[in-house]
């Protein structure tokens, strides 16, 4: 039995604790990758967000239904929000399960962490209604396999943040090993145009080996982000805002990046990047004013280029999923 | 002009305010490269030190004297304390030259910064006796010229921790961006086996590419470092203190090298690894007594390889090269 069992099973008795049966959430959108920050660090947002309803069931089963008619597989351990709640029925000792009613508001495909907002939603939800007998780290080990079903891949930087709140960072998956950064109130702004990029693509077309003095750029681009996220310091998070990596070959897949990365910081954004494996863009800006300015250059540029697209200004949400009822 | 020369020219005015002729400092040992920290990440030490004497001259000429009978270069610019002055005095709009003695005591090619050593106390030295006319920004710009000298490479890594004590993270040389990242107070024992490894050496050996999922493993361990490190978190200090990258190859010439790590950890380092390019070991503890039983570990792993040494217990210097008296 490893530690992590041993934590489980003192947990289970707490699950007589609660009284409620049934608890609506709010599951947010998230930013993965964030831009020097690839598969390490994820931010979570005030907006978008899914509106879940759970309801606790006395036998070991799951239920998922769509309320916005996404076809869903019928199999729970297929579906991202389905197969983190099996993986947690199945440390219980007690026959528990759950009926989620999902209405989708994070589009899927987006990049802002859809599949994320599900699978954390899911797990947050279900957690309440057991008497908050899993910590947030088996929370999100529970929902990486949320990640697995949507992406083919466990990582937890956009289901860490959603859970967590705030920017997460995920120092190491094998053990998993997620920290809480703090950072200063900044204003997100984000454009999604709507292309098809499939996360399996956006790494398929990623070289496997990276040139040593693009790494040693890359880490202390991330060195001087989490500084300047935990010092406070806008000027040195836009001057780390850079990645030598994977945007300059991720980017290619979506139309107008480098112009609305441009001339958002021409107009006083600190810098952005890609949101997650793309499509999406966003952009960090120091106050609400800017976030503003910068969303009408990027509706500009997608109104010229002729793409349909969505945008959203919000701020960096510290909470996490939040639960809105019982 | 660039902004540089800008500043330069306003604060040569300031020069004539200087009315001592004669200082020494104490200029510290430095450790590079902090494990994961790789070229970025440099940690200033209470100890060894250089001691150094210099007088300001009314002529524009650099002389340097060794108290210990090391050879050096008549040439001022081949000489790592000579080179960042002949930078400094061409600033100058008035003639001014320094004559330099140096008292060394950490051992060129140590790997715990004595090049640096020499090139941040001959600049910091003068820069007082000039009135401190230029920015410690400054002062790493010149003292950079001397690791030139030494080594081939303009690097900052040992300088700017020299200057600025502490732990400094180098962003970025070009621009030169230097940020001080607060630390705890820890230990650090030092181990010093007797062998030559050459920084050009140490640099040839490293492959020029690395795999992507090495350099993201890299990236999650520094932001952990960093975080760790500001947060004053010693467990996550020492579950960052990973180098996937660089250590594996150079730890290859340094004989007992693992042996010293895997040892100083059971006795309960936090960790650590190469101090620069080495040979040198360098461990971080929690506590002096900690700290001290490292050393004796280190100590009875050399004396049995049968490998001359020197061991060094200290702390983190947080001010850098201190003025010792007029």
């Amino acid at each position: 039995m490893n530690p992590h069992q041993a934590e489980t099973k003192i947990k289970r008795t707490a699950n007589a604790l609660a009284i409620n049966t049934k608890v609506s959430v709010l599951a947010p959108g998230t930013v993965a990758n964030l831009v020097c920050g690839f598969d390490i660090l994820g931010m979570c947002l005030n907006e978008p967000n899914d509106l879940m309803e759970i309801t606790l069931l006395d036998e070991k089963k799951v239920i998922i239904h769509s309320a916005d008619g996404y076809p869903l597989p019928t199999d729970p351990a297929q579906n991202t929000a389905g197969a983190p709640l099996v993986e947690m029925i199945n440390e219980l000792d007690t026959p528990r399960g759950f009926e989620i009613t999902i209405h989708k508001h994070i589009k899927p495909g987006s990049g802002i962490g859809s599949s994320a907002a599900s699978a954390a939603g899911a797990v947050v939800a279900a957690n309440h209604l057991l008497g908050n007998v899993f910590s947030k780290r088996d929370l999100v080990r529970f929902a990486m396999f949320g990640e697995k079903v949507a992406s083919g891949v466990k990582h937890a930087d956009n289901v860490a943040p959603c859970i967590y709140g705030g920017i997460t960072l995920i120092r190491s998956i094998h053990p998993l090993d997620i920290i809480s950064i703090p950072c200063p109130s900044l204003y997100v702004t984000i454009v999604h145009p709507q292309i098809e990029v499939r996360t399996k693509d956006a790494r398929q077309i990623l070289r496997k080996e990276v040139l040593l003095k693009d790494a040693i750029r890359q880490w202390g681009n991330i060195a001087g982000l989490v500084a300047g996220f935990m010092q406070g310091d806008l000027d040195l998070i836009g001057r780390s805002l850079e990645d030598v990596i994977i945007e300059p070959v991720r980017s290619i897949l979506i139309p107008g990046f480098d112009e609305v990365k441009y001339r958002c910081k021409e107009e006083g954004a600190l810098g952005g990047g890609i949101s997650g494996s793309g499509p999406s863009i966003f952009m960090l800006s120091r106050d609400e004013n800017t976030a503003i300015k910068v969303e009408k250059v990027m509706q500009e540029i997608y109104n010229r280029i002729g793409l349909e697209y969505h945008t959203h200004v919000t701020t960096i949400n510290t909470t996490g999923v939040k639960i809105l009822q019982d």
